[in-house]
Protein backbone atom coordinates (compact mmCIF):
# COMPACT_ATOMS: atom_id res chain seq x y z
CA UNK A 1 0.00 0.00 0.00
CA UNK A 2 1.59 3.50 -1.33
CA UNK A 3 1.40 5.83 2.04
CA UNK A 4 0.16 9.47 1.04
CA UNK A 5 1.93 12.50 1.31
CA UNK A 6 -0.18 13.35 3.92
CA UNK A 7 0.20 10.49 5.64
CA UNK A 8 3.98 10.40 5.30
CA UNK A 9 3.90 14.32 6.83
CA UNK A 10 1.62 13.18 10.11
CA UNK A 11 3.95 10.06 10.87
CA UNK A 12 7.12 11.81 10.23
CA UNK A 13 5.63 15.21 12.41
CA UNK A 14 4.55 12.06 14.61
CA UNK A 15 7.88 10.74 15.68
CA UNK A 16 9.65 14.16 16.02
CA UNK A 17 7.63 15.37 18.52
CA UNK A 18 8.26 11.96 20.46
CA UNK A 19 12.04 12.39 20.33
CA UNK A 20 12.38 16.24 20.86
CA UNK A 21 8.90 17.97 22.05
CA UNK A 22 7.03 20.28 20.12
CA UNK A 23 8.98 23.72 20.45
CA UNK A 24 12.03 22.01 18.55
CA UNK A 25 10.47 20.84 16.11
CA UNK A 26 10.32 23.03 12.54
CA UNK A 27 8.04 22.48 9.82
CA UNK A 28 11.01 22.08 7.75
CA UNK A 29 12.10 19.45 9.57
CA UNK A 30 9.00 17.60 9.21
CA UNK A 31 8.68 18.34 5.22
CA UNK A 32 12.65 16.89 5.29
CA UNK A 33 11.76 13.60 7.41
CA UNK A 34 8.44 12.78 5.50
CA UNK A 35 10.37 13.57 2.08
CA UNK A 36 7.53 16.29 1.48
CA UNK A 37 8.06 19.67 0.14
CA UNK A 38 7.39 22.80 2.50
CA UNK A 39 4.20 23.70 0.31
CA UNK A 40 2.94 20.19 0.33
CA UNK A 41 2.70 21.00 4.08
CA UNK A 42 1.23 23.84 4.18
CA UNK A 43 -0.96 22.78 1.63
CA UNK A 44 -2.30 19.43 3.63
CA UNK A 45 -2.20 21.59 6.69
CA UNK A 46 -2.55 25.80 6.44
CA UNK A 47 -2.53 26.20 9.46
CA UNK A 48 0.88 24.98 9.46
CA UNK A 49 3.31 23.98 12.64
CA UNK A 50 0.20 23.68 15.26
CA UNK A 51 -2.18 22.21 13.27
CA UNK A 52 0.41 19.22 11.62
CA UNK A 53 1.38 18.64 15.81
CA UNK A 54 -2.22 18.35 16.06
CA UNK A 55 -2.76 15.41 13.71
CA UNK A 56 0.23 14.05 14.89
CA UNK A 57 -0.34 14.06 18.31
CA UNK A 58 -4.07 12.61 17.29
CA UNK A 59 -2.27 9.62 15.42
CA UNK A 60 0.10 8.75 17.85
CA UNK A 61 -2.86 8.70 20.37
CA UNK A 62 -4.61 6.02 18.54
CA UNK A 63 -1.44 4.33 17.84
CA UNK A 64 -0.70 4.21 21.27
CA UNK A 65 -4.39 3.21 21.79
CA UNK A 66 -3.88 0.24 19.70
CA UNK A 67 -1.12 -0.84 21.62
CA UNK A 68 -2.22 -0.74 24.84
CA UNK A 69 -5.97 -2.28 23.67
CA UNK A 70 -3.51 -5.29 22.61
CA UNK A 71 -1.59 -5.23 25.52
CA UNK A 72 -4.85 -5.18 27.71
CA UNK A 73 -6.36 -8.16 25.40
CA UNK A 74 -3.87 -10.02 26.16
CA UNK A 75 -4.74 -11.21 29.78
CA UNK A 76 -8.02 -12.34 31.35
CA UNK A 77 -7.57 -10.72 34.37
CA UNK A 78 -7.31 -6.62 34.40
CA UNK A 79 -4.18 -6.93 36.81
CA UNK A 80 -2.09 -8.94 34.93
CA UNK A 81 -3.55 -7.37 31.85
CA UNK A 82 -1.86 -3.98 33.05
CA UNK A 83 1.32 -5.65 34.00
CA UNK A 84 2.00 -7.17 30.63
CA UNK A 85 0.80 -3.46 29.34
CA UNK A 86 3.69 -2.07 31.45
CA UNK A 87 5.85 -5.01 29.89
CA UNK A 88 5.25 -4.00 26.97
CA UNK A 89 5.96 -0.32 26.74
CA UNK A 90 8.82 -1.47 28.12
CA UNK A 91 9.67 -3.63 25.71
CA UNK A 92 8.69 -0.86 22.59
CA UNK A 93 10.95 1.68 24.29
CA UNK A 94 14.40 -0.54 24.94
CA UNK A 95 13.63 -1.46 21.46
CA UNK A 96 13.66 2.82 20.16
CA UNK A 97 17.10 2.96 22.44
CA UNK A 98 14.71 4.66 24.98
CA UNK A 99 13.73 7.58 22.44
CA UNK A 100 9.85 6.36 21.11
CA UNK A 101 8.47 7.47 24.71
CA UNK A 102 5.10 9.18 25.35
CA UNK A 103 3.98 10.64 22.24
CA UNK A 104 1.79 13.72 24.41
CA UNK A 105 4.05 14.27 27.42
CA UNK A 106 6.36 16.55 25.91
CA UNK A 107 4.09 18.74 23.63
CA UNK A 108 1.32 18.87 26.76
CA UNK A 109 4.45 20.55 29.17
CA UNK A 110 6.07 22.29 26.70
CA UNK A 111 2.28 24.76 25.58
CA UNK A 112 1.36 24.37 29.17
CA UNK A 113 -1.01 27.98 30.44
CA UNK A 114 -1.48 28.34 26.66
CA UNK A 115 -5.22 27.28 24.92
CA UNK A 116 -3.79 25.79 22.15
CA UNK A 117 -5.43 22.99 20.63
CA UNK A 118 -2.05 21.08 21.16
CA UNK A 119 -3.20 21.25 25.09
CA UNK A 120 -7.21 20.09 24.00
CA UNK A 121 -5.31 17.19 21.36
CA UNK A 122 -2.81 15.91 24.15
CA UNK A 123 -5.69 15.68 26.97
CA UNK A 124 -8.25 13.67 24.71
CA UNK A 125 -5.21 11.45 24.07
CA UNK A 126 -4.69 10.75 27.78
CA UNK A 127 -8.81 10.59 28.41
CA UNK A 128 -8.96 7.61 25.54
CA UNK A 129 -6.51 5.63 27.17
CA UNK A 130 -7.40 6.18 30.58
CA UNK A 131 -11.32 4.75 29.15
CA UNK A 132 -9.58 1.68 27.61
CA UNK A 133 -8.18 1.01 31.12
CA UNK A 134 -11.54 1.49 32.79
CA UNK A 135 -13.12 -0.87 30.42
CA UNK A 136 -11.18 -3.64 31.24
CA UNK A 137 -11.48 -2.90 34.68
CA UNK A 138 -15.53 -2.90 34.26
CA UNK A 139 -15.61 -6.03 32.19
CA UNK A 140 -13.24 -7.72 35.22
CA UNK A 141 -16.09 -6.81 37.40
CA UNK A 142 -15.04 -3.40 39.05
CA UNK A 143 -17.47 -1.15 40.15
CA UNK A 144 -17.53 1.99 37.77
CA UNK A 145 -16.06 4.82 40.61
CA UNK A 146 -13.60 2.28 40.71
CA UNK A 147 -12.59 1.74 37.79
CA UNK A 148 -12.27 4.93 36.73
CA UNK A 149 -10.74 6.48 39.35
CA UNK A 150 -8.00 3.16 38.93
CA UNK A 151 -7.80 3.79 35.06
CA UNK A 152 -6.34 7.41 35.83
CA UNK A 153 -3.89 6.45 38.42
CA UNK A 154 -3.04 3.18 36.15
CA UNK A 155 -2.72 6.00 32.44
CA UNK A 156 -0.73 8.29 34.99
CA UNK A 157 1.46 5.71 36.29
CA UNK A 158 2.64 4.50 32.78
CA UNK A 159 3.17 7.65 31.92
CA UNK A 160 5.45 8.76 34.81
CA UNK A 161 7.27 5.53 34.55
CA UNK A 162 8.06 6.31 31.13
CA UNK A 163 9.86 9.39 31.85
CA UNK A 164 12.42 7.43 34.30
CA UNK A 165 12.67 4.98 32.19
CA UNK A 166 14.02 7.04 29.14
CA UNK A 167 16.05 9.45 31.76
CA UNK A 168 17.39 6.30 33.38
CA UNK A 169 17.60 3.72 29.85
CA UNK A 170 16.19 0.88 31.72
CA UNK A 171 12.75 -1.11 31.78
CA UNK A 172 13.16 -1.38 35.52
CA UNK A 173 10.78 1.64 36.85
CA UNK A 174 8.23 0.27 33.35
CA UNK A 175 8.82 -3.20 35.11
CA UNK A 176 8.01 -2.62 38.54
CA UNK A 177 5.18 -0.26 37.92
CA UNK A 178 3.60 -3.10 36.23
CA UNK A 179 4.04 -5.05 39.10
CA UNK A 180 2.96 -2.57 41.65
CA UNK A 181 -0.31 -1.80 39.74
CA UNK A 182 -0.83 -5.59 39.39
CA UNK A 183 -0.87 -5.27 43.08
CA UNK A 184 -3.28 -2.56 43.65
CA UNK A 185 -5.53 -3.95 41.33
CA UNK A 186 -5.46 -7.57 43.06
CA UNK A 187 -6.07 -5.99 46.42
CA UNK A 188 -9.73 -4.91 45.60
CA UNK A 189 -10.30 -8.46 45.80
CA UNK A 190 -13.22 -8.37 42.81
CA UNK A 191 -14.62 -11.63 41.62
CA UNK A 192 -15.44 -11.19 38.44
CA UNK A 193 -19.40 -10.73 37.67
CA UNK A 194 -19.44 -13.24 35.31
CA UNK A 195 -17.57 -16.29 36.15
CA UNK A 196 -19.68 -19.41 36.46
CA UNK B 1 18.44 39.41 52.48
CA UNK B 2 19.88 40.39 49.25
CA UNK B 3 19.40 37.96 46.26
CA UNK B 4 22.98 37.25 44.51
CA UNK B 5 22.55 37.78 40.84
CA UNK B 6 23.66 34.46 40.13
CA UNK B 7 20.91 33.10 42.43
CA UNK B 8 18.27 35.57 40.17
CA UNK B 9 19.59 34.14 37.13
CA UNK B 10 19.13 30.26 38.23
CA UNK B 11 15.79 30.59 40.35
CA UNK B 12 14.70 32.68 36.48
CA UNK B 13 16.15 29.46 34.65
CA UNK B 14 13.93 27.49 36.52
CA UNK B 15 11.23 28.91 36.44
CA UNK B 16 11.01 29.14 32.80
CA UNK B 17 11.98 25.45 32.12
CA UNK B 18 9.39 24.03 34.42
CA UNK B 19 7.06 26.85 32.30
CA UNK B 20 7.94 26.03 28.98
CA UNK B 21 10.57 23.23 28.27
CA UNK B 22 14.41 24.35 27.69
CA UNK B 23 14.03 24.13 24.20
CA UNK B 24 12.14 27.38 23.96
CA UNK B 25 13.99 29.24 26.74
CA UNK B 26 16.65 31.43 25.41
CA UNK B 27 19.66 32.77 27.28
CA UNK B 28 18.06 36.17 26.31
CA UNK B 29 14.59 35.67 27.69
CA UNK B 30 16.63 33.90 30.66
CA UNK B 31 18.57 37.38 31.36
CA UNK B 32 15.62 39.44 31.41
CA UNK B 33 13.44 37.43 33.95
CA UNK B 34 16.17 37.89 36.07
CA UNK B 35 16.93 41.24 35.47
CA UNK B 36 20.91 40.54 35.00
CA UNK B 37 22.20 41.88 31.22
CA UNK B 38 23.73 38.88 29.35
CA UNK B 39 27.30 39.32 30.22
CA UNK B 40 26.60 38.65 33.57
CA UNK B 41 24.17 35.26 32.96
CA UNK B 42 27.64 34.20 30.52
CA UNK B 43 29.90 35.46 33.75
CA UNK B 44 28.34 32.93 36.06
CA UNK B 45 28.09 30.60 33.76
CA UNK B 46 30.35 30.35 31.08
CA UNK B 47 28.88 26.67 29.48
CA UNK B 48 25.95 29.37 28.62
CA UNK B 49 22.33 27.75 28.64
CA UNK B 50 23.26 24.33 28.96
CA UNK B 51 25.06 25.20 31.97
CA UNK B 52 22.25 27.55 32.89
CA UNK B 53 20.04 24.98 32.71
CA UNK B 54 21.78 22.33 34.53
CA UNK B 55 21.89 24.67 37.65
CA UNK B 56 18.28 25.43 37.30
CA UNK B 57 17.70 21.59 37.46
CA UNK B 58 19.65 20.98 40.32
CA UNK B 59 17.94 24.41 42.35
CA UNK B 60 14.45 22.72 41.40
CA UNK B 61 15.48 19.39 42.46
CA UNK B 62 16.50 20.27 45.87
CA UNK B 63 13.20 23.12 46.00
CA UNK B 64 11.28 19.86 45.18
CA UNK B 65 12.87 17.52 47.17
CA UNK B 66 11.94 20.28 49.86
CA UNK B 67 8.73 20.16 49.61
CA UNK B 68 8.40 16.42 48.98
CA UNK B 69 10.45 15.98 52.48
CA UNK B 70 8.10 18.47 54.69
CA UNK B 71 4.99 16.64 53.08
CA UNK B 72 6.46 13.04 53.88
CA UNK B 73 7.45 14.08 57.71
CA UNK B 74 4.29 15.58 58.21
CA UNK B 75 2.09 11.95 59.20
CA UNK B 76 4.17 9.35 60.57
CA UNK B 77 2.45 6.40 58.78
CA UNK B 78 4.13 6.37 55.43
CA UNK B 79 0.87 5.24 52.97
CA UNK B 80 -0.73 8.83 55.04
CA UNK B 81 2.53 10.73 54.30
CA UNK B 82 2.45 10.17 50.65
CA UNK B 83 -1.22 10.61 50.47
CA UNK B 84 -0.33 13.61 52.25
CA UNK B 85 2.60 14.79 49.64
CA UNK B 86 0.36 14.14 46.52
CA UNK B 87 -2.24 16.67 47.99
CA UNK B 88 0.15 19.20 48.73
CA UNK B 89 1.85 18.80 45.34
CA UNK B 90 -1.87 19.39 43.77
CA UNK B 91 -2.39 22.32 46.32
CA UNK B 92 0.88 23.88 44.82
CA UNK B 93 -0.25 23.34 40.78
CA UNK B 94 -3.61 24.22 41.56
CA UNK B 95 -2.11 27.49 43.47
CA UNK B 96 0.65 28.28 40.19
CA UNK B 97 -2.66 28.49 37.60
CA UNK B 98 -1.36 24.89 36.76
CA UNK B 99 1.92 25.63 34.99
CA UNK B 100 4.31 24.97 37.49
CA UNK B 101 4.55 21.20 37.19
CA UNK B 102 7.46 18.65 37.54
CA UNK B 103 10.55 20.90 37.30
CA UNK B 104 12.66 17.87 34.99
CA UNK B 105 10.22 16.05 32.90
CA UNK B 106 9.80 18.46 30.36
CA UNK B 107 13.74 19.21 29.75
CA UNK B 108 14.26 15.51 30.15
CA UNK B 109 12.06 14.10 27.27
CA UNK B 110 13.42 17.12 25.06
CA UNK B 111 16.54 16.26 25.38
CA UNK B 112 16.56 12.14 24.84
CA UNK B 113 19.50 10.53 23.57
CA UNK B 114 21.77 13.07 23.55
CA UNK B 115 24.43 12.68 26.22
CA UNK B 116 23.86 16.38 27.84
CA UNK B 117 24.55 17.31 31.10
CA UNK B 118 20.63 18.05 31.31
CA UNK B 119 20.02 13.98 30.99
CA UNK B 120 22.44 13.77 33.86
CA UNK B 121 20.56 16.30 36.19
CA UNK B 122 16.94 14.80 35.63
CA UNK B 123 18.07 11.06 36.27
CA UNK B 124 19.90 12.91 39.83
CA UNK B 125 16.95 14.84 40.63
CA UNK B 126 14.52 11.73 40.24
CA UNK B 127 17.14 10.08 41.99
CA UNK B 128 16.97 12.34 44.93
CA UNK B 129 13.50 12.16 45.27
CA UNK B 130 12.69 8.41 45.07
CA UNK B 131 15.78 8.63 47.87
CA UNK B 132 13.21 10.85 50.06
CA UNK B 133 10.66 8.04 49.69
CA UNK B 134 12.62 4.98 50.33
CA UNK B 135 13.75 6.29 53.47
CA UNK B 136 10.39 7.31 55.00
CA UNK B 137 9.46 3.47 53.98
CA UNK B 138 12.32 2.16 55.54
CA UNK B 139 12.33 4.02 58.76
CA UNK B 140 7.96 2.25 58.46
CA UNK B 141 9.63 -1.08 58.78
CA UNK B 142 9.34 -2.10 54.84
CA UNK B 143 12.02 -4.31 53.50
CA UNK B 144 14.64 -2.34 51.72
CA UNK B 145 13.85 -4.03 48.18
CA UNK B 146 9.98 -3.48 48.80
CA UNK B 147 10.83 0.15 49.92
CA UNK B 148 13.11 0.89 46.78
CA UNK B 149 10.96 -0.92 44.17
CA UNK B 150 8.13 1.16 45.80
CA UNK B 151 9.62 4.53 46.14
CA UNK B 152 10.26 4.33 42.32
CA UNK B 153 6.69 3.75 41.51
CA UNK B 154 5.64 6.51 43.67
CA UNK B 155 7.86 8.78 42.15
CA UNK B 156 7.34 7.71 39.10
CA UNK B 157 3.07 8.06 39.71
CA UNK B 158 3.30 11.56 40.90
CA UNK B 159 5.20 12.54 38.19
CA UNK B 160 2.65 11.12 35.55
CA UNK B 161 -0.54 12.19 37.61
CA UNK B 162 1.09 15.98 37.74
CA UNK B 163 1.15 16.13 33.80
CA UNK B 164 -2.35 14.70 33.87
CA UNK B 165 -3.52 17.20 36.11
CA UNK B 166 -1.66 20.18 34.27
CA UNK B 167 -3.47 19.19 30.96
CA UNK B 168 -6.68 18.56 32.39
CA UNK B 169 -6.89 21.95 34.66
CA UNK B 170 -8.23 19.97 37.99
CA UNK B 171 -6.00 18.32 40.93
CA UNK B 172 -7.87 14.90 40.47
CA UNK B 173 -5.47 12.73 38.69
CA UNK B 174 -3.34 14.11 42.08
CA UNK B 175 -5.74 12.99 44.70
CA UNK B 176 -6.50 9.66 42.99
CA UNK B 177 -2.73 9.01 42.76
CA UNK B 178 -1.95 10.00 46.48
CA UNK B 179 -5.55 7.82 47.16
CA UNK B 180 -4.56 5.00 45.38
CA UNK B 181 -0.64 4.67 46.44
CA UNK B 182 -1.73 5.32 50.36
CA UNK B 183 -3.83 1.77 49.34
CA UNK B 184 -0.98 0.07 47.58
CA UNK B 185 1.07 0.88 50.39
CA UNK B 186 -1.28 -0.34 53.27
CA UNK B 187 -1.61 -3.52 51.15
CA UNK B 188 2.05 -4.77 52.34
CA UNK B 189 0.28 -4.91 56.10
CA UNK B 190 4.24 -3.73 57.63
CA UNK B 191 4.13 -3.40 60.92
CA UNK B 192 6.58 -0.36 62.21
CA UNK B 193 9.44 -2.49 64.19
CA UNK B 194 9.97 -0.19 66.16
CA UNK B 195 6.47 0.55 67.28
CA UNK B 196 6.17 -0.86 71.28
Amino acid sequence: MQTSTRDRIVVAAARLLQRQGYVGTGVKQIAQEARATMGSVYHFFPGGKEAVAVAAIEHSGREFAALLATALDSREEPAEAVDASARLLAKELRASGWIDGCPVTAAALETLGTDSEIQRACGAALHDWERLVADKLLRGGFPADVARELATTVISTLEGAEVTAQVRRTEEPLLAAGRQLARLLRSYEITPANTP
